[in-house]
């Protein structure tokens, strides 16, 4: 038989005494924990914490739920528990550029993805033999019949699919604040700029322009005001001044991709935690 | 007043409730947890453990002892507890070759070396100025007068300055395995070398000769094999073959001093577990 | 009408003279020179270079040839001409795991490796289907009939798709000194390593026994001497030692991949000089 | 007799036959090529290329000038020679903290930076001391005598000292407009940001405020348009979660250290290519 596990994340402002009541609680319903991350920003005095536990068969969600309940009580957390048998069904969305969507694909088919990937939505045709390859439901949406009607159409595909995260794999469509709002928290969006400089379009464009000697990417939320939700992960390439703008778009793809992977990593692993705008990823 | 802090080693097999009993013993004696770090090795089912907390002007090692002593009986566990109000005694031995020798004084003076560094020794005079310009007694060491005194020479002012800890900066003499030995775990060198590649002499001209495309140090708790001891930090740098070897060992400069300077303060954070030949360093 | 462009690389011991009398000959024959990339090896005087020159339709190579003759007479020259509208043809030996071969492959598709693949080759079945994806002939060998026979066997669809360069993508085959030989500076092997260290079997156990801080891949040219041939190209990643072995082989493809590529495509710009056992790489 | 290397920089839009017409003058003037970097930036059509060579006892500037001035007149180009032995002289600005200059200074010392720094000149007395144990002299400017004032005595200084490159190794003032244009492609300055990001004061805090995962520094020539003037060199340095602003701003010294003397670097190799608002550092 399996070992089930549960992960449990809890964010509260710092106390004393949390990580021992935390731990103790767990201890009580039977749980073994196989790690804990806990970190403390002392900039603003706030606790964020993320326990993967073993529990036996007979271990009830809700029974732990009304053990810990007066502990959250007591120090106000905000808290969350996970069984990781539960898998988070991923909606990836594309339009014409592939690598994005293959390096999510690849990774998953050998398994460093814990996740479904019940859905591939697109705006354009061009994808959809991959999505084929990979036995992926492939579906195109038509952004021409207003943005109201489109984005309708949208939920609708993602509800069927219970739909748990919204993945832009390169996906050229500028959301809605009301969609974003929606699913806040539950669109990662990849830029192809070092966030916050070369938001919008054509961000390498403008690396070249400005003639900075390192570029890169960022995996962040999607929220109301584009390429300005909180970042989850980044990374960067060292670039000549001898390469082209068609150099840098060439270079940055294999960051765009690498950057997209781990930033949906880290959420299905439960290490990131919003807070007043910003992430806090606790690994 | 300043509130007191001390830090909670810990190396065992891997058992269940290990961390409930840790923190709930910590809790019992009025701690309150600031940083909890730790690592399940699934390779080889070792758990370690390092807990930081504050505790009450009246706090007493004794007294925490006496609790804790029964758990790690229980668990069979490896403990050390440190009051970081005592801070290590670092003594730094160079030979001819600066830039490893300022880089520690210069964090030091910053304040980002939580220590104290009561001795320079050297085989040579050429850096006594540096030592005066930081106002550090400075020792001149013989090493003509063969290994077996000049060892003891050593060890003299290393008991006079109440070493805790034997830092290598540049220093060009090997130790005996006898010295090694009695110094285990507490003997830090820089190579510059990529180990386990390029040990010994001339690791530059070595790396040139393979033509690597990258080169890198390491830094190292000494032991009898020479430039074999347990690896406590790495980093690389990429190397042109446009490079000479010149260059390199210019470049390389700057990686041996971040290296050496940062296995120092993993040390010093009691970051490092010595196991099996091989540490684990869990931050 | 397209622009044709030729590629002249050089090697020879260092003179006065050089570059300029090789940029008067390339402008008497009416060559526009577009990249000029040239070192000069202080350790070992050596001069190596590389020109790229875009030329007329009535250029000829035969011309060139004569004109060019004398001059490479005169300095003992070791030169090479390639026209760099003849693609290479690179053949892609693999095994069973897909990551180095999807990474060719998906490069290949967006334009990014600049040469023909004519031809997949294995001793396993489990990767047809990814050959027939991209409509690649694909060859299963009979490694179990003797190495002498599976290799002409070998060889001889080498022959038939008229191959430049062998590419081993994690081809888990030891070639024989002969076959390395005859193809001597055309096979280029990925090793999951970072070499000189840790060659031969299973590079992340070793790795991960060791210690080490920063794991690596290494290209290398294949030669009778396994894991040892001259180096290509190199990166490399730091792990925590809070990763197991498994997590150490995951994250190491991605190096490879990348590694991999990196160094066949040094290959087809003619960036690879082979100088008494090592590379020098001009870019 | 050691031998006399010069150093050519040329900028001018592309066209058939500049190598040629270039390596051929110098061979006439009896040069011998080290070192040729060339760069067309397809982008925008434009030609950039430095040339050290060797040159004879008898060599005269004028005499290769009267050889040159045709073929640069023929092509427009915007040309420069520099006699490498007539060091350049670099007077380093200063306020309170030390990680800069001591980086500039013991690198000089080691025969890292190719130059005289004849003068150190400070808002703030702090640094005096360090100054005097490298035996350079220090001046205190008054600034609060007004800008124009204070700025006349600057200059005054850097006349005194023959300055040909000012250094901003964490100077905390303002140039006027009116400075910055006299000294112009002449100020090297150091942003603690990664620019275009994080302009303006306390980067650190913003960059911490914004959540991103990797802070970075900027060298840069300083303009009228504070830290917005061309970027010349740029490094980052990954950052976690669990990181305070305090440690940003200790883990960033490293990275402002090392990415102004990079930029120094490349400023005294004559690697810096100004144009239209942008550098295009060729090596």
């Amino acid at each position: 038989m399996n070992q089930q596990t549960v992960t449990l994340t809890i964010t509260c402002s710092d106390q004393t005494g949390l990580i021992s009541a935390i731990t103790g609680c767990i201890a009580e319903s039977g749980g073994n924990i196989l790690n804990l991350a806990q970190h403390t920003a002392t900039d603003i005095d706030m606790f964020f914490c993320r326990i993967s536990f073993a529990v036996g068969a007979d271990f009830k969600n809700t029974n732990f739920t009304s053990r810990f309940e007066p502990i959250a009580e007591k120090f106000s957390m905000d808290w969350k528990l996970f069984n990781n048998s539960e898998k988070k069904r991923v909606a990836l969305l594309v339009s014409k550029t592939s690598h994005c969507l293959y390096e999510i694909l690849l990774k998953h088919a050998d398994g460093e993805l814990d996740c479904e990937i019940p859905v591939i939505i697109s705006n354009h045709p061009d994808l959809a033999h991959i999505a084929t390859a990979f036995h992926i439901p492939f579906y195109q949406v038509d952004t021409g019949k207003g943005k109201e009607a489109y984005e309708a159409d949208l939920q609708g595909i993602l509800e069927k699919y219970k739909t748990d995260l919204v993945v832009l794999a390169r996906y050229m469509q500028v959301m809605s604040g009301q969609f974003c709002k929606r699913w806040e928290g539950r669109i990662i969006n990849i830029h192809h700029g070092f966030l916050p400089a070369f938001k919008g379009a054509r961000p390498y464009h403008q690396a070249w322009q400005k003639g900075v000697k390192i570029i890169g990417a960022t995996g962040h939320f999607a929220t109301e005001d584009l390429d300005q939700g909180p970042i989850i992960f980044q990374d960067v390439i060292p670039v000549a001044d001898t390469c082209s703008v068609d150099e840098f778009i060439r270079m940055g793809k294999d960051v765009e991709r690498r950057v997209l992977v781990e930033a949906v990593r880290r959420y299905l692993r439960h290490s990131i935690f919003l807070h007043d705008g910003r992430t806090f990823v606790i690994e």
